[in-house]
């Protein structure tokens, strides 16, 4: 009513800070380091202090475009975790369209996804809430595969460590820079397979007994 | 007999090599940078001419280092391929011990081990032959299990891509790097036995049924 001219409602500010999420990314992808709010408005051709108003801190930018970034795979996540596929279904679907869709952000720019990469691993406290995330629903499908009987004996933490092991090819951006040509959908299945028949507590040989570890 | 005063035998040759290379292998952890031959000249305080004689070429100093950067884990691999031990036990020491041994070289050292990480990657032609050779060991390993009725109806090469993805935590030095605190021996036994159990040729449900898949 009597507010400043430019004043923008809530949802006016939501979809212009995406669009600038988005000119931040292809800034990153294009010149290969992290944007500052500085770049961003020239990016943008907008005042600084517009940028400002949007993004009280440098901090605030880059956890706007995590969010941006990571917004699909929790929409995956929860999506598998409320389905009512059969509980193996279920894992391969959380892990399977995940990596699809690294891969194809991979496929698209190489260059651009080590860029990422790279700013996630220097900022990876600010990643670290999605990696939390990526745990609470891992657990819930441990905790489901459990009541099927499956992973016996294995305390939630151990299962989703062993887990989290096991398939690290096809969740870590690194590997994906390193091993793409080599990951591929029927191997992950393979994977989840094994690990159904094959995860639970108890010790079956591969250890060495205590105090008689050769050489 | 009659040959120049300067001139050494070929195991004077190989010390002196093996000499330079700890040298170079030093600098490269100091620097965190390849080290050249004239880098290396300059360390060793000796003509350059001499450096030459020894390595021919920047890449036969390369291949030098990286020789003795893996021999360790050649000679583990080889014992275990060649002890008695039975087949789950051979698996957990072929990789627990080459495991033990570059996290001691890691914890010695976690910048130089990453300045290694990022020229093995530079350099991934000259390392090729050292990753082939793990495969035509684990390879070996491999068909073992399977004459013990493991790993059933899958083929060498398959069965090898996909131990070698529920692995990688503990071979892949970029893994080392990240999530170095998370990794432990008894957790690798785990996945061994995790293997052995579960791992053939067999499509148990986690793959989508052809035509069914979830949008």
């Amino acid at each position: 009513m009597d507010g400043p001219v430019d004043m923008i409602s809530p949802s006016q500010a939501d979809s212009e800070r995406a669009r600038l999420v988005e000119l931040a990314m292809r800034a990153i992808g294009r010149t290969g380091e992290n944007v500052t709010r500085t770049a961003l408005a020239t990016e943008a051709r907008l005042p600084r202090a517009r940028i400002d108003a949007l993004f009280p801190s440098e901090d605030e930018l880059f956890d706007a475009i995590l969010e941006q970034w990571y917004a699909p795979a929790i929409a995956i996540m929860e999506e598998a975790v409320a389905s009512d596929l059969p509980i193996r279904r279920k894992f391969y679907e959380f892990f399977a369209r995940r990596f699809l869709r690294e891969r194809a952000r991979y496929r698209e720019d190489p260059a651009a996804f080590a860029v990422y990469c790279e700013i996630g691993s220097d900022k990876i406290e600010n990643v670290r809430g999605y990696i939390d995330l990526a745990d609470h629903y891992l657990s819930e499908l441990i905790a489901q595969a459990q009541e099927d009987g499956y992973f016996a004996g294995l305390g939630i933490n151990r299962a989703l460590s062993l887990i989290n092991q096991m398939v690290a090819c096809y969740t870590s951006p690194y590997m994906m820079l390193i091993i793409e040509e080599r990951l591929a959908e029927d191997k992950l299945a393979a994977i989840i397979d094994t690990l159904f028949d094959g995860l639970r507590a108890e010790a079956r040989g591969a250890a060495p007994v205590v105090g008689l570890r050769i050489a």
